[in-house]
């Protein structure tokens, strides 16, 4: 069986990672975690430690990585391998330009997400990435964030065009919108 | 038959105190409505009374509860009950806290919801809970407005999870992602 | 065969105007394309040069109508006829109000809407409308983005609800949510 993508997309507290932890830990007995999450101050800190004690004692190792994710996925071993999220990655990628003087363009992004997504077929074992739905509000009043929504909403795209099935968690109800668990 | 519990979620002004109006009135003749909004402004007031007149005259009983939901779904009559809206009662629940000098957090924002749901489970006739997705836009930039999305996200999963059927209202058209109207 | 009304939502960056583009052309060969949107400064010119680029060599010409949208569509020549976006035309009816000093009014947005639809109705050809989610973030702080966030809700509920289809953008993925492309 070939490897396999699974996007599981939604808003915050929709229960996208709960379900998606629950998906992987259903396809591998093997489980990588990788965080793309900087801990920057105490609330994500808390953040991430409900996210930690939720995977304790369930098998699985954790790495962390901010920006290279085609990277991590390649280095990262057999069984199931479960991405933390494709927003945050986004937003690391934003402000790592930002602080160079540079801007990330949309075509930039699109690339880049198409990196990752190679990088998890080229794997052996399959993929869940979890991403954000960030477009459904009001348009945001500052640029930065405009551009990070547009970045955002690239970079689903394009995973999720290139994945074998997508999750749109409402409510922590799950809506397979394109493929399904068995995939494959 | 065994009462029911309801959930309409969707986004603002995406039709779903219209949609749970005409669900209640297909349930049941005895009507109670729950509102859980303090009118603090005019604003509010002319929402309020949009909704006021759209029950005018269809045997619909108003009742009125900022922050004890399981108490008042206790009282309430026999019949179907509507409460609206779960997302206010958690502002509610939230400033409350607050101004007491306390902080909820998401687990007893989980058990106030559990205990939402057991009060319904146990009265004699159905229940409709209107809700709201507040956590598909961009990141709020302060603490407080986090905090809101994440503890409204927390009350929608445990209802969701706990409920019959769930409808996701996109554009005033009704998903039915959890159950159906026949369920139970 | 009448002629059909499609809509298209979805939340920024979810692909809705690409969708569009290649559902209203798979419809008819003459192709019209109305832009809603004035070019106010750099950021939305650039957004508009990328749409405009995806249309060209494919035989659409491109009509600009910021407020009068049954007008333009009653003028516009047989064929499918491509509106992007309702959202913007809510907005530009919102601030032309603004400026004379008065205020739009759900009623008057939701007779307005009622307008669009009839004038789609009443064209020899289909007709697809894009428009956008805007109602599924945090309550905005302001008066005047709650206001747009409820005339553009209260406008998606009329035209959907009059729409022989509506697809739902999510990650890129249409979920058609009313009807289908065989509508008719």
């Amino acid at each position: 069986m070939k490897a396999r993508v699974f996007l599981v997309t939604g808003g915050a507290r929709s229960g996208k990672s709960t379900f998606a932890q629950g998906l992987a830990e259903s396809l591998s007995r093997e489980r990588t975690y990788i965080a793309t999450c900087p801990v920057l101050d105490e609330e994500l800190a808390a953040r991430v430690a409900i996210h930690r004690r939720a995977r304790e004692g369930r098998s699985w190792r954790t790495l962390e990585e901010e920006r290279d994710l085609a990277g991590a996925l390649g280095l990262a071993p057999e069984g199931v391998v479960l991405v933390d999220c494709l927003t945050l990655w986004v937003n690391n990628l934003m402000y790592d330009a930002d602080s160079r003087g540079l801007s990330l363009t949309e075509g930039h992004m699109a690339a880049l997400a198409g990196g990752v997504v190679q990088a998890a077929r080229a794997r052996r074992g399959d993929t869940v990435l979890v991403t954000n739905e960030v477009g459904m509000g009001i348009v945001p009043d500052n640029y930065a964030s405009r551009l990070f929504r547009d970045l955002a909403g690239r970079c689903n795209q394009i995973v999720a065009a290139a994945a074998d099935a997508v999750v749109f968690m409402v409510s922590g109800i799950p809506l397979w919108i394109k493929g399904d668990q068995a995939v494959g």
